[in-house]
């Protein structure tokens, strides 16, 4: 089974704790002596944002903030590669081909960002389209996908599953708004859509949520079916 | 002033005439000769179409398909570059720093797409944001924008000024039907939101109408003013 | 054994036909089931002509078209990459390194032009000096090696059996003169000579005739035997 | 004349403060108007520190720690490009080549480190080797170079001038104890040493110190004459 | 006056003497101030036959024969770019597109060999086409061009002028006898025929010819003239 | 067993002799025999040393002449893998990344220079570091690590055992002093001590020493312990 992994910075880097780091190091090497063939995408965490912050009180324009987000997704993901103990590749990914490459030597495959403009929620889908993934799985902050934005109504209804179309339309008009945060970039959920890619959305805080839901199908958060 | 003008496959090389490619060059000598720095970014047209349907054909997932479609679009750039005299960068530049570099050179800065999961509109924007244009011209086959498909609804009606967030809102429903055709991307126009840059979409059929937009701010198209 | 295939453009893609790519790709697979390492080589077709024709009448200079054509290569490459459905590298070679490490990897070793001034005929003689490759297979428009240009001289003779040196004597007047159609480019055969290559030049527009020359020895082409 | 200035991390960012990495944009601009030719290397920081703690705490191995830390100084270097608001190069140079082509093209040339094994310190030296500098400064949390670490003895004695060879001999014994903190490291002085540069090593907390130094020859510090 | 100037190994480096590098650095100085663009492309010399021996004695292939040539030329032209004391480019361009771009800076572009199967006269070539050169030179161990080899045929008469056509027709025999030594290869001279590039064939062992050649056409050689 | 060798230059190219090569080459074929992973680091010798006399001679700055001497390890390490015999990489790697995914490819993992300013002994260090290696060998032209210069001092005693500290120790004053010859590099010395890396430092102009060293623990040289 190849699945790629997308772990939202606030999830892997909240701040910098070794800890959460090789927590989640080994939820994959569980994946992976399952028989998976893993990809893995991180995201940026408090530093990203702190350098973001700091770049945009320096006048920086957007390319560049997204640069800084980017590099700083690649030290974590050297981070994690670290804590994988010689399981990953050795340096990341910078482009599909090396991320497949990887995949095709038997190394766990941990990319970050890729160009600006793009999230990693989207760099994670166009991995899962790029080595034609069964599965994509987006550890998130958020516990699924939701209607509306549960942070914003009260009464927003998570779905148990989904189409990747009634993705897109969900993301939508979240997308439309930049106070709103959706659990999954409406980029990626095109890529999702246009590829057919199945896909899980779920609160990744706890690592072994990802282990449940690529082993046995289990977890509390959104299925994205084709 | 320093413009990006991104023009699209369809209008650029519905199939190879030379002399349409020519005509598109020189009017890009005129604005550079009016002391315009100038970047460009160019689609695939229909070579890409042919390619991409081979491949399709041939099994190809959406990456690999992407990835045709960019190869051609930099062998258009190419044409483009040596219709340009000289003038251009050497070849088409593959990342923002490389685009912004030949700019710095005093050169035409010709690029193509950039990575799967991107249009050229997409780059043509992110163009824009990375050396902070003062506008961005969409030359496209559709002759501004519209608030509903004007290839659906007889009674679409054009806009001939709107703000970056009334374009993020009159393409966002356009981008969740596959057989609608935004005029510009949303990814396009959600960075034209975000860095918040003055853009006009018009008909390039006709070359002439980006230097007569450009150097005196006419043209049948729509204004994004922010 | 170790075969390097070269499949001209002509043979591969007169025009964008799936169906064509898909048989070659077959070809190549039934080489490699039957245990054959295989470096591929394509060359350019209808649609380099197409953009090398445009860029001429741009004004691009012999280096500029010469680069249009290895684009188009590529472009091809990834077609029949594609068709290879996992078993090609990733991408097309863009060195001899590249290519040889792909070899070694196991995988089906395509790539197209490589740099201005060679065709992808000395390309394919260079991959095989490289990798030491015990055959070379022209998979070309011409049924073997004539003495004379055959669609010049009606009474030109084909060669069933020739040595390295006899290929150059033959290709180099074919050289001479512009007009003519040598089957394999000078550059090529020098390479054959000088590596001393086992080489068959055949007519592959059946791709079958390539299965049948490498796994029987079986074809009406010429051998070039050092 | 033509400077590289070593900003330290812990001068340059202790932690991430833009007023504070503004100010050192700013003396580098005025160094520029006053037609200095500058490069400048940036050191790792806190951010550093805690990306290698972390590294360190999941058993990465010390090249790993390196190529952490180098990841940081270049995220630092992009802070200090954004800050230069277009007068420094577009993104940090990452080898000798392209930090001097940033010089010839007349931008402030910013790089961070480079390879595992070296630190900045030694970086800045290589540079202002490979630029033939006039003039290298240290811009760092010491105020000087003392005969022994001040922070052992309180009778350290610093230098107002020495010779390279000098600051090799003072360097050496301090680098044999890792617990010691030599002002400059020792790769550095013998860079120093060997291209026989003239170097200033001073109090960088103010880079109005930097400017005075650089362009009056005033400061605090200690004069490395060859 | 755009030239391009290829100059043999064994002109340039028979043995590493850095008067002979400082002469031919001194010529192309002159050319230079007289407001010559200028290319360069160096030969192997004695170095690189000393590897090519090693190499062939070491069961090397052609293909690794020709990298360590390669190599070689490259040393030879860092040297030369030593001697052309900062108005060369700062390391030898490695492909077209390079030496193009130190043109364009203005810098004495210098480069060596380019990939396998490829001699220095063609990359002379290949450059001079590239960038449209007005002129090439050919400083070689041989006074021109002859209509038969000299060394073997006492009675060998030497073209003051010739067309590219003829300089193909007479390098064509030469080129099938492995131990005739053409004055310029064979791939060489059909570039300069398909591109009709001017072109002059003269004994560079005292470099002052090469000036005289360019600025005042006085010189012992042969003119290749289009 | 993981085994990092460090091949001099003086060992292996004092001149260019292809035995001298050959024999080192089996000595690694054996090792790889017997089941060690291999990485090899080599050195410059004698054509280093002449271009580096003929930059130095023509003004080249440190950095250039340093840039002479890694090409020219380059070179060396190309005739290594040669005659290896296709169980080297294609190329010699150009970092640690590279140098790293060779031997998890089970290549012999061959590389020479890295960046200026850093000898191939420290290189080598840092090679083993950046794979954990078990054993860093030194094959050198000293027969171990003595307490002070034996050119020098007649009576300078060898040690047989040493810890990295005593290394670091022992290096540092002849590092001090340009005349004098360390048998291994204080950069390397300090990479040694900081990974506590298990080293032999041993006469390697008999290539089988490097085989007993390794398989038997025999030498007669130093060993450094943590």
């Amino acid at each position: 089974m190849r699945v790629v992994v997308s772990i939202g910075g606030s999830v892997l880097a909240p701040d910098l704790d070794p800890d959460r780091v090789a927590a989640h190091a080994e939820a994959l090497e569980r994946l992976a002596a399952d028989g998976c063939e893993l990809g893995v995408v991180v995201g940026g965490g408090g530093v990203a944002r702190e350098y973001i912050e700091a770049g945009r009180a320096l006048g920086a324009n957007e390319v560049e903030l997204d640069q800084l987000g980017i590099d700083t997704t690649r030290l974590n993901a050297r981070l994690l590669i670290a804590a994988l103990d010689g399981r990953g590749n050795l340096s990341p990914a910078t482009d599909y081909d090396e991320a497949a490459a990887a995949l095709r030597r038997g190394e766990v495959s941990v990319m970050g960002g890729l160009v600006p403009g793009q999230t990693t929620d989207a760099v994670a889908a166009g991995f899962a389209e790029a080595v034609d993934a069964d599965l994509l799985v987006y550890a998130t902050s958020a516990d699924g996908v939701y209607d509306v934005d549960p942070n914003v109504h009260a009464d927003a209804a998570r779905f148990d599953e989904m189409t990747p179309a009634e993705l897109v339309d969900v993301v939508l008009p979240m997308s439309r708004d930049a106070g709103a945060s959706a659990p999954v970039d409406l980029l990626a959920a095109k890529l999702i859509d246009r590829a057919r890619i199945r896909s899980v959305v779920l609160d990744g805080s706890d690592p072994t949520a990802v282990v449940d839901a690529v082993l046995s199908g289990e977890h509390t958060g959104t299925d994205v079916v084709p």
